[in-house]
């Protein structure tokens, strides 16, 4: 089975209005809820792929009872700990020329929430094939939260894949992650300056010096660009796919985790990975993806090879 | 026991940021939450000034149970009949100039729901002294809503103050209640046109001839205009106060209400209205009073009487 820890997931809640005019009263005619959260999004795509998965993290309050409801809806099987503290909500106003997002910053966890669900996640490593790690961490977990279930994993002998930004990134590349999927702002953060344009293995392999056997990075329509020790691969899409990019990365993390626990070679994981990224573009909201679009393109990634990382 | 009834409560969710900017994205830092809806809010002044009151109304869903979690926490006892659908939210995203609203539309409420509200109502007038029925109707109920709670409690004998807008406000004045309180917008929806500035007696009035008993009028710093039957009465704020002017209405409610209960003279209940809402400004938010602000204004309310009300 595939884990997805969402140490900070959220009710993703969308108000289509006519206009957002600031500082007026808009009457919402309609709400939209999802579980919401990186990790909760690459479990529903890989419940769609029909992938086994489990999707554990944090919850709490009203609002962590309505992510779980939620969950519980799209079939995905899941195991949280309760926090005293609410879940977060985010909010996306969305418009005809854009959507306009407020984000709540998630709940203070203790520190004897945090031990529980470490003390969970131990016990679930047993039957783990893959763990994903995926999105922010809420107030009050310490910056290697990541590092810690990456070297707890890597323990047990199960692969991990890590998606995240800022410090959360930069502590859990050391600990050793078996990919590190950085979108071009995440690697422009790492590497302290924005990499070559399209980037080179060299300038994302630098990541693999600090510390991970493999980088993924994201460049949406430019692709991905994958450096190891053994090789680099960059794969491209065939044709660009209209739509709204917000989950696509979740879907590239969801095909790495699926490839990981397969065993695939890179250049074959690489075009899946960027079909079904082009698939949850196709697809209206994050965490679905249209099976047609990642079934037309699948075949037709451009991928070409290029050194490995210089490390 | 005053009975305040609130079809279509809220969770009023506040989010302070630096500065709202359409089409991107806020990291909101901190979230205030309290119980929302003009019902509650009075309920909650009148609890504060030491006066036996019961909220009641329709609550739904986890957003539901968070609203009757906060008003438990305020002392106000309350009896709620439960809805399927989820209770609205309001969210307000405050920087240092001004709010932006977004106003959820509230759940679908079924023709049962609102039979085992009546039910549920009926019950309650037994111990009410006062009903007040204020803010707007949820999806689901009929527009003359407030006119059927308004006649069961008649046929009870219990007088009832109403404070809503649109069509659920002009269906309930049909109905005649004690009193009906509009503010400059309502009022001039009312009477299709503008009222004069400031607002005379003879146009406040015309609603008397609608069906209410008596019309309190209220324009902000410009004070209230009562008209009755039997004759009628300006008030005005002896002096501005700064702050923030929503809740004012509700504690304006609040202080009829009371004043209703008590059979005060519409002179003193007038100028407690005043004082009342002067007290909702000068505090932070909606639900609440600054009673020494209260106690200062109170003696020094400009009263005037007017003519009585041309029916």
């Amino acid at each position: 089975v595939i884990v997805t820890v969402t140490l900070n997931p959220a009710l993703d809640v969308t108000y289509p209005v006519d206009a957002l005019v600031a500082h007026t009263t808009h009457r919402v005619r309609e709400v939209r809820e999802r579980p919401g959260g990186k990790g909760l999004n690459v479990a529903r795509v890989l419940h769609a792929l029909g992938e086994p998965v489990l999707a554990t993290g944090l919850l709490g309050g009203v609002t962590g009872e309505r992510v779980r409801a939620l969950l519980d809806a799209t079939g995905v099987p899941s195991r949280f700990v309760p926090t005293a503290g609410q879940t977060r909500r985010t909010i996306a106003v969305v418009d005809p020329r854009d959507s306009t997002n407020f984000s709540e910053p998630g709940p203070a966890v203790s520190p004897a929430e945090w031990s529980r669900f470490r003390a969970g996640y131990a016990d679930i490593l047993g039957a783990a094939d893959v763990v994903v790690l995926a999105g922010s961490l809420p107030p009050g977990l310490p910056l290697d939260a990541y590092a810690t279930l990456i070297r707890l994993a890597r323990a047990r002998g199960v692969p991990t894949v890590l998606d995240t930004s800022g410090a959360a990134l930069r502590e859990g590349v050391h600990a050793a992650p078996d990919i590190v999927k950085p979108n071009q702002a995440e690697l422009t953060s790492l590497l302290h300056a924005p990499p070559d344009q399209p980037p080179s293995t060299a300038a994302v392999g630098r990541v693999v010096g600090m510390g991970a056997r493999a980088v993924v990075a994201s460049f949406g329509l430019l692709g991905l660009v994958v450096a190891t020790a053994a090789g680099g691969w960059r794969a491209v899409p065939p044709e660009p796919v209209a739509g709204n990019p917000t989950g696509a990365g979740d879907a590239c993390v969801a095909a790495l985790a699926r490839g990981l626990r397969a065993g695939t070679p890179w250049p074959d994981l690489l075009a899946e990975a960027v079909a079904l990224s082009a698939a949850a573009v196709a697809a209206p909201v994050a965490g679905a993806v249209d099976l047609p679009t990642y079934q037309r393109l699948r075949p037709r990634v451009l991928i070409t090879e290029e050194g490995p990382a210089p490390c």
